[in-house]
């Protein structure tokens, strides 16, 4: 599983006393090869941190041999310092893996850092560096499940998922809580192939996969300044694979490591399923996708198992997409509470028992749709949160 | 205080029997001219309830003689009958008023009608018009009060506030716990002066006001179906204030009841004043602020006493207003702790224990800036507001 599921990887995750409790904090995932094709998206948010900087500038270069992640620190706001104990990170591990004799020579400008925790304060290089000694030498074709172990912050679990076709493999490891929650929910994602497919081909299968996957992901409506999803193939099975069936590949795994991040998401009791139908656009499924996703007093309502579909209305009523209220049908659990921009069946008919609520909300527009994923807000998400660095 | 502090007007508040409780939920305020000149401003979300049809109907012509507004009901997404319940509404206002021989001919034309409550539900007639003539009995030139207390939903006190100058008064009251939570925490204000004031002044000066007051308070990010705000001449002062001195004492009213709203907001324990500066234009800081107001991971920061800069720069991060993310600075409460996008003086200088938080963000980019208003995100809003409707 994760990111030792297909052939050509080692991987391993350790504590190097970064997280102050003890726990792994430090993950380390390398491409033996005998390709190092590599591909990566990163947080929209223009206030970056320094190892979102280094890593895509690294991506542009195509190849990645390695990539080191951390929790318990975000390097984000750090400034110049910051940048340079990213570079240093690198360095290091360029050093450590020549050193342990992996395959090819290792150079710093073809490893990716990604990190995650908390803004503003400095990495304790005098832990990380030692740290990535360790990892080093622990590194293993069976290391997979330890290195997703170490990238976890806030999450109760783990995620991993793979999908194999004809003779070749897609898997990967995820942590964080949606998209995104700065500074403590961050998205960290390695996926790894040993399919014989190159950068170009990498990119436009994780972009295609990513903007319907951990794009449609909003946990809380926060977009973190570390957000980091990699793809890296190393080969290793021979098999060149037919690209829809690559693609598609990608996507499941993408989509079942998202699925998780929201099933994991902080504090949250509810998975909320948004489906937007009949809009006239893609977008603007997606933009009432979102604003539905966002409203604080519907995600108060779910926590409730209040089938408050006004909320909905109101929420739609604040995007520019195209509709006529008077046509707007909402349906909760398979039960359509709001035809044509009023009351329609009966709200006690709603059962919101289940952790997976599903809102379907019909533009009677057009023919075009997205589905969203949300949390809903509980009184432990404010406590996880007014909590956490103090 | 409230509508009834300038001349020329009467009001009443009473107890319907819309809310189940018995509180009071129907308030009428009547101008008495010479005058019935007014303005009106109204929600900007696309889904409006019959009410804010019917008013912005009303306020086309300029001319109002009454305004009867209640609580337990928003009267929004309730379809055809929704809205021939508010021209009802408005029918039996101008019968009822005409039958008690007040100033001049009352038609249904001029009478606005203001509604707040649950979405999605029709509001209890057989209560609503017999309550009519009940509160027309009881109008009064000392009624203010008890209209301001008639229009509470969710709000723990009454909201009033009156400026006077050279023998003229503005005065008004308002409902909500910020901009503005559908269903529930619906923003309802009626100003009223005795200026000599024609209905376009009356326009310019209210949408000055509101731009820079009402407009700029984003307790939880919601936008109400129902969101109306008046201002009402009488004339009864016989005085023609200087357009400047006018709007001025509007602004002062608005700006006074904006600020309550705010210190009222549900469940809400921190106001947080949040100015942006530096920035290279007005729309710009406003984009910024919002985005800063609506960051729950921030809100609830601040709810937990936490000065988490962090999460104020990845707030900004996600707008599109023009600044370099290396020259961002960021001030909690005086205290300077991001310089330069990066670590600044030193957070535990920070005190947190008011109730105002004050932030300061400045984008270094040019001389424009903007004030929001906005509330922290507690257990106690999560609770009020996931156990509302059912």
């Amino acid at each position: 599983m994760s990111v030792t599921a297909a052939q050509g990887f080692t991987a391993a995750g350790i504590a190097a006393g970064i997280k102050a409790n003890g726990n792994p904090d430090l993950a380390l995932v390398v491409n033996n090869g005998p390709r190092l094709a590599a591909a990566g998206v990163f947080t929209s948010n223009r206030v970056k941190a320094a190892p979102v900087h280094w890593s895509e500038q690294v991506l542009r270069g195509g190849t990645v041999s390695a990539v080191v992640l951390n929790s318990g620190g975000a390097n984000a706001c750090t400034g110049p310092k910051g940048f340079q104990d990213t570079h240093a990170t690198a360095e290091k591990v360029a050093a450590t893996l020549n050193g342990h004799g992996s395959a090819g020579e290792h150079n710093a400008g073809e490893i990716a850092v990604a990190s995650t925790g908390l803004i503003g304060v400095l990495l304790p290089m005098d832990k990380l560096l030692p740290g990535i000694e360790t990892a080093a030498a622990a590194l293993s074709e069976d290391g997979g499940e330890a290195a997703a172990i170490a990238i976890k912050t806030t999450d109760t679990v783990h995620k991993t998922a793979t999908v194999s076709r004809d003779g070749w493999t897609v898997g990967g490891m995820a942590k964080g809580a949606g998209m995104l929650a700065p500074g403590l929910a961050t998205m960290l994602v390695v996926l790894t192939t040993d399919a014989d497919v190159d950068g170009a081909t990498l990119d436009k299968a994780l972009r295609s996969a990513t903007r319907t996957t951990f794009d449609r992901v909003d946990s809380d409506g926060c977009m973190s300044t570390n957000d980091t999803v990699l793809l890296l193939a190393s080969g290793a099975s021979g098999q060149v694979p037919v690209y829809a069936d690559f693609a598609d590949a990608v996507r499941k795994v993408c989509d079942d490591l998202a699925r998780q991040l929201i099933g994991d998401a902080e504090g949250a009791s509810k998975d909320i399923r948004i489906e937007v139908i009949g809009a006239a656009t893609e977008d603007d499924a997606v933009e009432v996708g979102r604003s539905i996703a966002r409203n604080n007093l519907l995600k108060c309502a779910i926590h409730g198992e209040d089938p408050n579909w006004g909320r909905v209305l109101s929420a739609i009523g604040t995007t520019r997409a195209a509709f006529d209220p008077d046509r707007l049908n909402v349906a909760i659990n398979g039960v359509w509470v709001c035809r044509n921009g009023s009351v329609g069946e009966d709200r006690d008919l709603v059962s919101m028992k289940d952790r997976e609520v599903r809102i379907t909300a019909d533009l009677s527009t057009g023919g075009e749709s997205a589905v969203i994923w949300a949390n809903d807000l509980t009184a432990e998400y404010v406590h996880e949160n007014s909590a956490y660095s103090s």
